[in-house]
């Protein structure tokens, strides 16, 4: 089942639910836009590419479902819908990116709002159709760099679950595993919401890769004591000189690989380069909301102290001094980063 | 109330159970050194200059309720004792320098064993006294280096806690606010056992101090927005050439500070130095049950899928090169650490 689908006999777009696993493999429906967007800020999907996909999916809805009786009304209200979804996330710029070209179909002359609602509709199943064939070739791209043998670090969740299929990093893992490349997998938890240990851990599972879950602040020993040979984790936006925003943790994890002489790998596809954004510090960074740091138990017990405060970054942004290389589904894009992404970024919107 | 104090009246030890804060402040009895040895082995009790003390304690206890009838049966008894505590935990060298320091005693002429044994009681008591005095000190060496205004990042727990009384780098913030000097604290959540969201939010509620918890991935975010001015923590073991053995994030957390131009202090008792192990690499470092990360659930849910593994490095080596300073009780130690540190550093047991 793929991570975020169309399904035409409602019509409805379906999501597998991510805030239930790995206790439970749930689907959840999205009947309209405001569904959508309030399934991408709640997180029930997330991961850059799903998220684009998920919003591409989103207009589609509200295009069927806007009562517009004329071209232009119904290009109003979907440039509205589109607003409405941007909104949902600021940090990723596929979401951003995703929206930018179904408003760029809707621009086109249009004969009648027949047409426009299923191009519409046409252009998102093309959306997820190609965030598929993409993140193969990428993993493909990324496989190649992984050796026989090697154990990697991986940060965050960017598998199946964070697209359609495949997913970025992860992808490029489980095709070295399909390979038949012997691989051991650490897996960062990521705190605070564990889409390490939750998602990357649950995935690995189904694919049969020996993995152990590790707390973040434990990357540093394993690298510390040469039992990583490479790192490897997506982003949510790439810069125009190679900074990678990325899951909050990353920064730190690429500083310890760095030191350590690791190789750190970021993956992702040519939709994440926004070369409107000069360098990471440009790039807006979400905070949300501290119960997602203080909604902990362990052995069923409260960790925090009664009215304890806490502070929730989601992103942090790595420099591109401290990668090795950006694998985009288009090939692999070496140091010096500015000129080379250029030519790969995708048409802006 | 103390961390660890001799109950004279029974006799035995009496510590905060730190296990249960901050739910509930509990105080967990040992009436022999093999409780002792539990309590230390399962975090009853944790923080290295807290587990030299308990350990001490512990052998006021074997002494009191050894049977043996003559001084020299008594001291093998004591060797034994000192060999059981020492295994509990391998990194923190306060542990074995308090259980030499007590067999250093044990090995002087005695005329009977009751000599022996209240002199081992007396020697306990002295190091538990010790312990506030130093830490006072250090607390005041380390707030000399804090000023008004400043926003400091900490790691793990190293307040009262962590010791008899006021601890290391947390007693240094805890005297910098008692100097009417303002101050925001960053805690770090410290995973896997969270003594920073646990402990530490707890100490700081009690002072009054205004913190915010974050995860422990977060704090590259922090450093890189120019929003830390300095970084504290403890130490489990200091290394002849000044690397710090300390609680598993700390590296990393090192390494973003030092990269982002932010000072970085460890603040540990000359007991803490071991001029015996000339790097940080060459120190032990535990690994823990791996249980400790798995347990651990969020909204009540689990959190981990079935069968997951995990490994659970206790502690990481921060190389001396990203140290600004190491704060003792005699005083602030620069680079070069090699030199000063070994005119520091207590004599060996």
């Amino acid at each position: 089942m793929r991570t975020v689908a169309w399904d035409e006999t409602r019509p409805q777009v379906r999501m597998i639910d991510q805030r239930s696993l790995p206790g439970e493999l749930k689907v959840h429906t999205c009947e309209d836009h405001l569904q959508v967007a309030a399934a991408i800020r709640d997180m029930v999907v997330r991961g850059a590419p799903a998220i684009g996909v998920a919003a591409a999916f989103g207009m589609a809805l509200a295009a069927l479902k806007s009562p517009a009786a004329d071209v232009e009304s119904l290009r109003t209200s979907l440039r509205e819908a589109a607003a409405l979804l941007q909104a949902t996330r600021p940090t990723a710029v596929n979401l951003s990116w995703a929206l930018q070209r179904v408003l760029g179909w809707v621009d086109q002359p249009q004969e009648n709002p027949a047409g426009l609602r299923s191009g519409v509709l046409r252009l998102a199943l093309e959306m997820a159709e190609e965030d598929v064939a993409a993140n193969r070739r990428m993993a493909e791209f990324g496989a190649a760099l992984i050796a026989d043998g090697d154990t990697l670090l991986h940060h965050c969740n960017t598998g199946a679950l964070a697209a359609v299929d495949w997913g970025t990093a992860l992808g490029a893992i489980r095709m070295a595993h399909e390979q038949g490349k012997r691989l051991h997998v650490l897996v960062d938890e990521t705190r605070p919401r564990l889409q390490g240990a939750r998602l990357t851990a649950w995935e690995l599972e189904q694919y049969g890769i020996p993995y152990e879950v590790i707390c973040d602040g434990a990357a540093g020993f394993f690298l510390q004591r040469g039992q990583v040979d490479k790192v490897f984790f997506g982003a949510d936006r790439v810069a125009a000189n190679g900074d990678v925003v990325n899951k909050v943790g990353t920064y730190m994890l690429a500083l310890a690989a760095h030191a350590q002489g690791v190789p750190v790998y970021a993956v992702a596809p040519t939709s994440t380069i926004d070369v409107r954004t000069a360098s990471g510090a440009q790039a807006p960074i979400e905070e949300r909301d501290p119960m997602e740091v203080l909604d902990l138990q362990v052995s069923g017990g409260r960790v925090f102290p009664a009215g304890a405060r806490a502070r929730n970054p989601a992103f942090d942004v790595t420099p591109h001094r401290l990668l090795a290389a950006i694998v985009t589904e288009k090939g692999v894009v070496h140091p010096p980063f500015a000129p080379n992404l250029e030519n790969l970024a995708a048409p802006a919107g």
